[in-house]
């Protein structure tokens, strides 16, 4: 059986996604699309909209055969740690495709890595007054003469860089990405395809109308049925704020992530008066010009999980291939390639899950319930893989 | 000037305690009646019902003529640690005699102190299915022949056993309880003096009515200011789960008054499935036979403020005398104490109350204040001393 691999966070799951899928078949010819996703939480550091379960039964409706979750070690990272924590799951799921969408799909990913300076190199250049990305994106122009800027072209040298270090046998296919930009924040009502950023934002502003032929029908109905689950930062906040409060600055400075003295400043304005009023007011009174909103928002989230330096190294050390849901073709995937795997396959998980490596996940399975008004189920303890019959 | 001390937690405010006062004053002839009051929680390790200010101004409206609070690491303790906490800021005040409610006022603490068997002793006899308490109460019967079962005997004991220890040059005054035992859970519309339990328990029933015949005109108002502040477990429920949830079992172990494993039982009984629904549910899965209702809900108290044993142990080292307010004649009091107060005198605190001896004072008002619907203003920094015109 031919596999193609997809990354993806299906936050939520819509149009643009059906189309992504059904390219990555046409282009590589697979039988079978396997999707890394992330899982409670996305790349931002912010709770997907809906739990990983939800999101993985609409992939599997429509055209993913097998989902694989990306742990949040590995799914709430910067750019080149994420994709090179989904390249490792690909390559021990033996994939040997991956597509992709990209903002200059005619690049050559593979050999502009192979051109590119380090993360190290990147971090050398960076000054007082920039963030990390606009770093190394001067870097790599005065290098090599391309400009990354746009986020589908910063994944799309990951996977490659990944591809690269990792010596992964996995073939890149780079996509045009069409119609919706990553950034636009608004659409037309003849559209059928929109960037899940806009549909958030349509949705977070409660024109669930406005969405429904950028989504398909089981999305729509997960839309539906959700109860004010979308505006997360009114619990986010008062739990961080709680943490900051009762925190020493010295525990939290061994939070992962935690860099030049931000837990003083958490700690400074959190404990101030007045204390900021919401989530976004305090993410502007803490964040300096060198690290990007999503940088300290990821940190925030390692801060309110209560993730330490050392935790996340050892589990970064020990990953694995949990297995969130699979069609008929997905399931002959998995029992085909179930001796080769080189990490461990994991189905189901019981009540030991907070003494081993996906400990990092249940807690997180546990702040997205108690942030969703504990409105969804249990997230893993005995939860088993979905299963959709195929479509063959 | 002659002083009178007393021992107390006005939660809320009532008229047996202005019985209270008046006997203090009658009984020793003094001519300022010194509180030592609770701040923003109770021995119990329960928030207050108003924050220390409102209680202080509702004592010094009504006989008290200076009121210090009783540092939280003492205040929410055993009743051995809270009464030598108290004794000890008595005897840095120069105050020379105290006067305490008990229902065995003819009873000679001092006497019983100096027979009494230590705290050590008493938890050498403590077996598996009995609280300290019981096991203390028993060598104690056993050693001296007196029953030690009412809570204002316990303290009294506490007192006398305190000024024993720290050789106080204090003189112990014991008043007969009256009317209301501590434990009485209803009264009567005829009764005018109620104990505290049973007037928190009308207002948690909502019942306002109720208590207007039981406390003085200050304490109404403010009953009746209150917007659902009283029903405290559905704010505390929540962050306590959080934090059980978050914190690993080694950094729950490390909280003051975490024994014999508790730690584990929280951590098991918090992330379980399906996880208790409410405070009181989750005390009762955790609570052993060693250990009183008031024992766990102190420990819990700990957990959310994340006091671990050596901040805790560094605290108790550097009490000092925090000035919440005073009349007339208590300023004259303090200004004539002033130079020979063998402790601290602290009126007003600034920004770096986190880093000194009050930070853990500090980070409770911060915690009430978030229970509290975040109504209160804020408890420490810039808050000046409340001054009420005596009534001379």
């Amino acid at each position: 059986m031919k596999a193609v691999g997809i990354v993806t966070e299906y936050n939520p799951f819509h149009n643009g996604h059906i189309y992504h899928i059904q390219q990555a078949k046409k282009e590589t010819g697979a039988d079978v699309v396997v999707a890394i996703m992330s899982g409670n939480f996305v790349q931002r550091g912010e709770p997907a909209l809906f739990d990983k379960w939800t999101r993985a039964q609409a992939a599997l409706e429509n055209g993913v055969d097998l989902v694989i979750e990306l742990p949040i070690f590995y799914a709430v990272q910067p750019s080149h740690l994420f994709a090179e924590g989904a390249v490792k799951l690909l390559a021990a799921l033996g994939v040997r495709d991956m597509v992709f969408g990209s903002e200059h799909a005619d690049v050559d990913f593979l050999s502009l890595a192979q051109q590119a300076p380090s993360v190290a190199q990147g971090k050398a250049f960076q000054d007082k007054n920039q963030t990390f990305a606009s770093a190394y994106a001067n870097q790599l122009e005065a290098e090599t003469g391309f400009k990354l800027e746009n986020p589908n072209d910063i994944l799309a040298l990951g996977y490659a860089k990944a591809v690269v270090d990792l010596a992964a046998n996995i073939k890149l296919h780079a996509i045009q990405r069409v119609t919706a930009g990553y950034h636009d924040s608004t659409f037309s009502d003849e559209q059928t395809i929109a960037s899940a950023s806009s549909i958030r934002l349509a949705l977070h502003k409660n024109k669930l109308d406005k969405v429904q032929n950028v989504v398909p029908a089981v999305t729509l109905q997960n839309v539906q049925s959700m109860n004010n689950t979308i505006d997360f930062e009114q619990k986010f906040w008062p739990l961080l704020k709680y943490r900051l409060m009762t925190d020493t600055v010295g525990q939290l400075s061994q939070v992962y992530q935690m860099a030049e003295g931000l837990e003083h400043r958490l700690a400074s304005v959190a404990l101030g008066e007045p204390s900021p009023q919401n989530y976004q007011n305090f993410i502007k009174s803490v964040k300096s010009k060198r690290y990007t909103f999503a940088r300290v928002q990821r940190t925030l989230l390692y801060t309110l999980l209560n993730v330490k330096v050392d935790q996340m190294q050892a589990a970064m050390q020990a990953p694995y291939l949990r297995v969130l849901g699979f069609t008929d073709v997905g399931q002959q995937y998995l029992n085909t390639i179930k001796k080769e795997v080189t990490l461990p396959l994991i189905s189901k998980v019981d009540r030991n899950v907070t003494k081993n490596n996906l400990r990092l996940d249940f807690k997180a399975g546990k702040l997205w319930q108690m942030l969703a008004n504990d409105a969804g189920q249990q997230q893993d303890v005995t939860r088993k893989p979905i299963y959709v019959a195929g479509k063959q």
